[in-house]
């Protein structure tokens, strides 16, 4: 499986991913999940991928294709950056139709889905995730994240944290404590991670980090968040249970 | 959908149920999924269930039928709890084999699981997931808790407070913050939410609580816990970004 998640914030975008890949438990790789195109001062856009790893690569060949051959759709010359998200809804449908009924017939899926976003000239900068069927959703004002895989451990935090005035320092720290409780609760998500800033309107990719399982700051986030968290939990009231016993019915 | 969990502690058990329960958005509905079967100073046995509503009524109503007419399957004779996780696996599976079929042309499923826990005689409280197939696991040192339904909102906390030698209080009040993070995240969650403690060796069902979506106690969980949350995350050390700029790879 797969973690990857961005935020669309005023002061910019965020956007992460872990490096786990795998065909079964003993068959674990490790890929790079985001991938970063553009020209300075022109237009930034990053690809977060998840899914089938045949699909994604073929899709981001083809991607580096169109680019060197200069095609009519290529993410170079995009004019929007739902164009963009279309155009990578056509290549993972093709993906789809092409590899679906074989793949799915050797119980696995030629399924993949990405998360693409960034800035192109004066437009705002905003993020679509792609489906496999070539459909795709942006942000909301209620909804300024998007996210691939295991979605659901490292949601509660972002649901409390995350607004559009957040700063894109406050919105990467709080992506990586989203990530490490996902990270601590399903092995099928791994390091390294993969972390990178676009602050609005600059057309350039900002701060980048790639974390090892043993980077300091990956380990230092771990430690201090367990510690914030037991704390934190540690300073709630106790649950007061009524006083009139009150049971529950015999059903 | 479901949240159910139930906690296995040397003190005890917990046990927690939400009570949303829907056949889609505009069929909302609120059932109770906690159900407690027992004889005091003989054994205390606590049933959570999820999936399909008419199955787990069935299988309800049959637990209640073998007890009145006293067979040789029932809750209140079985001599081991991993006996009535087995009998609960039969009765789950009948359903499944009755109407799966049918359910199944009308793209639902009548699939259903339960949580089955408690104590008989003297013998060690525990805790059963009992699968729609009829099969069935128990908790161990490392997971001393079981889900039933949306699992993973909640997980983080847990994997990060209970322990063994948690105490029953502690457990329950953990339990409730793993519910507040399901319910912000998910709305097919909801209250009322149920929790009862069973203290080991008692043999008689402990504290219980009933908690409306107004309950100033769920209330107060909710607003301290977010404080809590936002003052730990405030409190974390900000990401040191590498001095000499590190890029990702033009991929």
């Amino acid at each position: 499986m797969t973690y990857c998640l961005a935020i669309e914030v005023d002061a910019g975008l965020v956007f992460m991913s872990d490096s786990r890949t795998s065909a079964g438990v003993d068959n674990v790789r490790s890929y790079g999940k985001m991938h970063t195109f553009g020209t300075d001062g022109d237009r930034q856009l990053v690809i977060l991928s998840s899914g089938n790893l045949a699909s994604t690569q073929a899709v981001l060949s083809q991607i580096q294709r169109d680019i060197r051959q200069n095609s009519a759709d290529n993410l170079l010359e995009v004019e929007e950056l739902e164009m963009a998200a279309a155009y990578l809804g056509r290549l993972l449908r093709q993906q789809s139709e092409q590899h679906e009924a074989t793949v799915k017939m050797a119980g696995s899926s030629a399924e993949a889905s990405f998360i693409v976003g960034g800035q192109i000239g004066d437009q705002r900068p905003t993020l679509f995730l792609v489906y496999p069927q070539g459909n795709y959703i942006t942000t909301s004002e209620n909804t300024p994240y998007l996210q691939l895989g295991e979605a659901k451990y490292g949601r509660p935090i972002l649901d409390r944290i995350i607004d559009r005035t957040t700063s894109l320092d406050q919105a990467a720290l709080c992506a990586l404590v989203s990530m490490d409780s996902t990270l601590r609760s399903n092995v099928s998500v791994g390091p390294p991670i993969e972390i990178l800033k676009y602050e609005t309107a600059s057309l350039k990719l900002g701060d980048y980090l790639r974390l090892e399982e043993s980077d300091p700051r990956l380990i230092q986030i771990r430690s201090e968040w367990n510690e914030c968290m037991r704390n934190a939990f540690s300073s709630l009231s106790a649950v007061t249970w009524r006083e009139l016993p009150e049971k529950p019915r015999f059903r």
